[in-house]
């Protein structure tokens, strides 16, 4: 992973970056963050698929490790396919999932096959 | 470090979480997250020390490895201290740095005696 200084971003402007698929179709686009405050380290993309297979405006957190960023494209792409993203955890606005939650962050890792942050901290 | 589920904020909230010194007297509060969009690593708290010491309303990208969480006060903690700010690399509203200038950035990482990110990545 080449982390230039040119990759940064204000935490305030993230809002709207784009979401592909991996044909470099656009799926949706970042609502937004969320962050672990201890680390710095961003957990989750709640990201927004409006209208696309009519899932309206709902909010879809997906583990970090589900998106990569691709400069030429200037978004994120991820493998998570239409068939997935129909059964994925997702939430209305004003509807915050119980983040202090445990079991629901489990189970969020769970559906994605992703690791858990809290069994797997990152290395600072 | 224990990084809980409940220690998780929205990137869109993070602005105006406060920043204390070593006693716990609030210096500032922050106005932004510089986020590596590959990475999703917060690499620099912009700090607004606004009134503080006279510094008006700059910006001042603080590195990570400079402020540790303290849940107790839902705040930042960061041993930068007075005389040290008053030298510190900052910009006036409107004016934001050339993020993707390597030397502004190694002068920052040298000026706080971090690490540059770029030459030692996180691992994921």
């Amino acid at each position: 992973m080449d982390a230039q200084p040119t990759s940064l971003i204000e935490a305030s402007r993230v809002q709207g970056t784009n979401v592909f698929n991996a044909a470099g179709e656009k799926l949706g686009a970042v609502h937004d963050l969320m962050i672990d405050k201890r680390t710095g380290q961003s957990i989750y993309a709640v990201v927004s698929f409006g209208g696309f297979l009519g899932l309206g405006e709902d909010y879809f957190p997906i583990p970090w490790a589900k998106l990569k960023y691709d400069a030429a494209l200037s978004g994120y792409v991820t493998d998570i396919t239409p068939n997935v993203l129909e059964g994925a955890p997702a939430y209305a606005a004003g509807a915050e999932p119980r983040w202090g939650d445990r079991a629901y962050e489990e189970e969020l890792h769970r559906f994605y096959g992703a690791a858990p942050y809290w069994a797997n901290p990152i290395v600072l």
